[in-house]
């Protein structure tokens, strides 16, 4: 059986990257990752892009025959797929929650994702922000409250062992901390546990070994 | 065992919200459905939506003691507590490309979303459109097109038989209609698919039948 392929963009700063990414290698499923430089001058970059996905973005997952992209799709692929992995709990309830959960981050948080880039190379210090901001900062954390709460009992990810909804949520544990975000101290224990996983520390040496910059991410 | 509650918004201007309610009307699966004018001044409004989901926004299936929020994870509970409508196709390469389709309509198109808002009642004219929406429309249309080459033998939508997909991109139908845009016959031929089936008929009338405005929707 083939190995998986995975197509990134920067480790850096691509957090839609980082989701699938950190789904798979934290469960220890083999994959052989491809890097391509987001953003750059050079049409080879887009055309090879282009050459794994017409949607023209990346994250994509190849498989033998059968492609998936963006990062959500890949993840309920990686799910069906290695079902042994648990990336969705079990219980129904907990299921239509982590997939909820994960929904509003695909689709929402679109002033903290504009506001607060993933960058894992910048500089620690806070920002100004906006009124919707502040109230996604106060939506994850209460996302994060109520799935530990709830659902959290077994294990310190989101819903007990580390899944699906852990891999969503990833890189607003790197926005949190480059931004100063103050955050509660239940929030900071998530983002500890997270800060030990060692597939998100692969992710963070690899990416802020990085020397590629790219201007319009990076905040004066 | 309880109906299903969905709270939705106007049918005239909530895509968000006609996707599920789709899904589940042209499936025949019955459910109690709960309209919550949006944008109004009228806190109770918020308040109500509050009440169904902490995220505050619609739609919200409830399922008993299961709450499930956005249009995507909804989709997805629907398909896995109905099973025998097949929202996804049984092929494991077919459902990966419908799940990738679905993911990248609930993440992107800012462009054409923001420029060509869903609205029912809104007088059939075209508007100045940027690049990033022509592109937008250029790839729903190879989305539908490839879709229905690769995977439509066996019926007229998108996987052949209706299904999650077909949900997604429903508003779409609605937005290449009121904005005039100019289409192929191939797209020509799904809208023409689309615009026959009863569900997609009956939201639509219903939309056409309110009579609350949101000034910030209607163009000039």
């Amino acid at each position: 059986m083939a190995a998986l392929k995975l197509a990134i963009g920067n480790k850096n700063y691509s957090s839609w990257s980082m989701r699938p990414w950190l789904a798979l290698r934290a469960n220890d499923i083999p994959f052989v990752e491809t890097l391509i430089p987001l953003y750059t001058d050079n049409p080879a970059d887009k055309e090879q892009i282009l050459s794994f996905s017409r949607a023209g973005k990346v994250p994509v997952l190849v498989d033998g025959d059968i492609t998936v992209w963006d990062s959500l799709s890949i993840i309920e692929y990686i799910a069906e797929r290695y079902p042994e992995k648990k990336l969705w709990p079990d219980d129904v309830a907990a299921r239509a929650y982590a997939r909820s959960v994960c929904a509003e981050m695909h689709s929402g948080f679109m002033a903290l994702r504009n506001e607060c880039g993933m960058n894992l190379h910048r500089p620690v210090r806070p920002v100004t922000l906006s009124a919707d901001a502040k109230a996604n900062i106060a939506r994850v954390q209460e996302i994060w409250r109520e799935c530990r709460t709830r659902y959290g009992a077994k294990g310190p990810f989101l819903f007990g062992r580390f899944g699906a909804a852990d891999a969503m949520y990833a890189p607003v544990v790197h926005r949190f901390r480059t931004y100063a975000i103050e955050v509660t101290s239940e929030t900071n224990a998530y983002i500890d546990t997270m800060l030990a996983l060692p597939a998100f520390q692969e992710w963070t040496r690899d990416g802020l070994a990085e020397t590629l910059r790219i201007e319009k991410f990076e905040d004066a």
